[in-house]
């Protein structure tokens, strides 16, 4: 692959790096296989010896290469674990309701204060937040605001906040315009507004199996049920189920995590997107587009959002800055196409308006220009601990398990031998003040009783480990 | 009356003020009557000159007594206007369905930034507001936080906070715990909150009428019916039409603002939330109670909370800091007695977290103390302009117009003669860069068409006083 034919405004490490990618992908280079000497890529692609090794480091930590000492650096043999199995979900929909046992369970594994290692919630840690100098930029907002943010920044928000992220919207393969966003509290608000919008009590919402439970607890409050589609571990949900699921059912809405898909990782291909957009506009059925953790890919490039193939404004786009820069800001957005007065309504009515200062501040943090450079370093630490997380879980977990191998996002899906309970498994592991986040939660029928979910988001240490493999003798009890 | 009757917390001026009002309330003292002379009050309550003066500037301020020069204080004719009538809405649900046309409205007499004189929005005046203090207390909280802010202050929210809250309820005539409060983004999220958790789509709330917009839009937004309740200008929701109501439908919650209603600027008797509770309890009918301005009273004692009486659970108390510190901050709570942890689910899933740094800046002017002080300030000036615009009304608007006469809040409401169309008037004066909010848009049926609020949330000055002078000329016109 030609350095030329990648996107010109990646970084020349990333460049060199996807070049190695894609020679994998293609089978020129095949697993076991040693690559190029430094010096000689250095050479061949006219780029220094520092580019080169930046771009090899990027590919040790996400799992692609592995350096061997005094000998080079290697293409790594694939993950000893299978992938897990897709869900079969009945295609009939449902009504959605977890127990309050569930729900008061991931009020638990959410906020893990109580857990020594938490597995539980996909909170980036904040030793990889820019904190403190986002600590300066709010004081600074509010200093700066006319009456300190006493003030409204009426919906739809902040005008340089939503130029910033129209700016930034250029890489997802969209080009939206700041008039084209709602800001809101996190891609939460988002996405509830987007469903008060396209959808009332009784409609179904046709979902990915598994789903994230804070998007199944939505579908609760406002009393919509679900059809849960089959999902590809590798290429999301499987649109041909999705196909005929939406000619035996009225589907109000379609709602989706495209990239990096929460719990199972799964990024849908470009061409998959496409044909999702056209097959909604063909019956004009709205998408609700998660893309939350699109940022945080471990490759060179970022993936496109579905959005980017909207030609009809059916596509409502939300997004956020938790998983980013400071999820207690609580600073997300939605682009709703054609529902945007609709949602701007929703907006004033159900929250008025999004709190000031914090909209100031993060617009600040990205005009410094300083958001891309925070994201490279982010990336490579999350895709660092994610492999090392899952090459922990191939060593120390009973036999017969299967992962996820996800290209981004900051959580793995775990599948256990059928005999191990998740819930019992959970149970066991807070007794001991390791949190994890069971299957039954990611189901509107709480079935995926032997699945887990580990947050990645974490900073890989002794600890981590430790609890690694103690989670896995647990298992293997269990099994 | 005697001053040992007066609850023991209010300042001295505050009893001595009370006790005027009281000997007027029983008749003892009547319209045109001169009271005691300041010397010979200041005798007669054992208090200092100073305190009487005090008393007399809160009494003059609130519309109570006239000062005539060289001859002393005199109790106020009552005003020139008569109040409106109760409206009489057909005691049958209805679904809420504000048009588009009345939506887009107010959002521009929301936020009257286009406008001069802005009497459509009931936003306190910034002038009127602690800014300096928050801001740097905003600045300190963003810097004391251990990770800036970026991380949660999970629901209910931040402690200290909570128990600052749970201190001032005292007042209210409760006695609640932190534990009893979730934090929202102001009083608005904490409604749509309790109407998420006690009626679903179809069911029927009763509501006042007139009632906010914003609360008819949490109507429509979740697909609830209105009944709307006749309304007395004095004594709020007419709880006999309420009880027959409640035989004929099945009403899912009751949502009031029990002190200082918006438009109407009702304040319901205690003897008449009492009554209102009880009669809810025998059925179960769990209430909603919207607070918001309760700290805004013109008088010496805030009213109690309709909450104070309740023995069994049902009313959800919602309150916020928006009318008194700081719209922008999006801090207010709900206590929402049994439905505690559904509604804190329900936050979850809505917007996860209240921003922390806002919380932790508003927990730090409460600890600091300077809270009741600033409302004693605020209460004077905005019982000021209420009074002065109330008295601009009835001087420069056409005869036959009547006027609200509230004993505390933000608001009036104007009943134009039967001719004059709200809406046109509405046009007109937004031509003229002067705004005003239209009686349709607190109907569920867009009815009073003759009605106007009028923001009093504003210092007087003379173009104020010149905006009422084109407003009155223009309803003419239109009369």
């Amino acid at each position: 692959m030609d350095l030329q034919d990648l996107p010109s405004h990646s970084k020349l490490y990333e460049r060199v790096a996807a070049s190695i990618t894609a020679a994998i992908d293609s089978g020129a280079l095949r697993p076991g296989d040693r690559i190029p000497s430094v010096r000689r890529l250095s050479q061949q692609h006219r780029v220094s010896v520092s580019t080169v090794l930046q771009a090899y480091a990027q590919l040790e930590a996400g799992g692609v290469l592995e350096a061997r000492p005094q000998s080079g650096h290697y293409v790594r043999a694939p993950r000893a674990l299978p992938e897990p199995r897709a869900t079969r979900p009945p295609q009939e929909t449902s009504p959605v309701s977890l127990s309050s046992l569930v729900a008061s369970m991931y009020s638990t594994c959410g906020y893990a204060e109580a857990t020594a290692v938490g597995f539980g919630a996909a909170y980036t840690p904040f030793s990889l937040l820019p904190t403190r100098q986002l600590r300066k930029l709010f004081a600074a907002a509010a200093r700066e605001a006319e009456h300190g943010g006493a003030e409204y920044d009426a919906p739809p928000g902040h005008l340089p906040l939503r130029q910033q992220i129209a700016r930034r919207s250029l890489e997802w393969g969209s080009a939206l315009s700041p008039g084209d966003f709602i800001i809101t509290y996190g891609a939460t608000e988002a996405l509830n507004l987007s469903l008060l919008a396209v959808a009332r009590r009784g409609d179904t919402v046709a979902i990915e199996s598994p789903t994230f439970f804070g998007i199944l607890q939505m579908l609760e409050a406002h009393g919509l049920r679900a059809l849960e589609i089959p999902t590809d571990p590798r290429d999301g949900m499987q649109l041909d189920v999705l196909e005929t699921g939406l000619k035996r059912h009225r589907v109000a809405a379609v709602l989706a995590v495209t990239n990096f898909s929460n719990p199972l990782g799964s990024c849908m291909p470009d061409a998959n997107k496409e044909k999702l957009v056209g097959m909604l506009a063909r019956r004009e059925i709205p998408l609700i587009e998660d893309d939350i953790f699109g940022d945080l890919h471990h490759g060179p490039t970022r993936p496109r959002v579905a959005k980017s193939f909207d030609r009809r404004g059916l596509v409502l786009l939300c997004g956020s800055f938790s998983k980013t820069l400071a999820h207690g800001y609580r600073v997300g957005w939605v682009a709703p196409g054609r529902f945007q007065d609709r949602v701007q309504l929703l907006k004033f009515s159900q929250t008025v308006a999004t709190t000031t200062v914090p909209q100031r501040a993060i617009a600040r943090f990205l005009e410094g220009g300083g958001y891309d450079r925070h994201l490279r370093t982010l990336r490579r630490s999350l895709a660092e601990s994610m492999h090392r997380i899952a090459a922990g879980v191939a060593e120390h977990f009973p036999t017969g398990t299967r992962i996820s191998q996800p290209r981004g996002g900051t959580v793995l899906w775990v599948e256990l031998p059928r005999k191990v309970s998740a819930l019992e498994l959970y149970q066991r592991a807070l007794a001991e003040g390791l949190s994890i986040a069971p299957g039954p939660i990611f189901s509107a029928r709480q079935r995926l009783t032997n699945f887990i979910r580990l947050s990645t988001a974490q900073e890989w240490n002794g600890r981590v480990e430790a609890a690694l493999v103690r989670l896995g003798q647990l298992a293997d009890e269990l099994a």
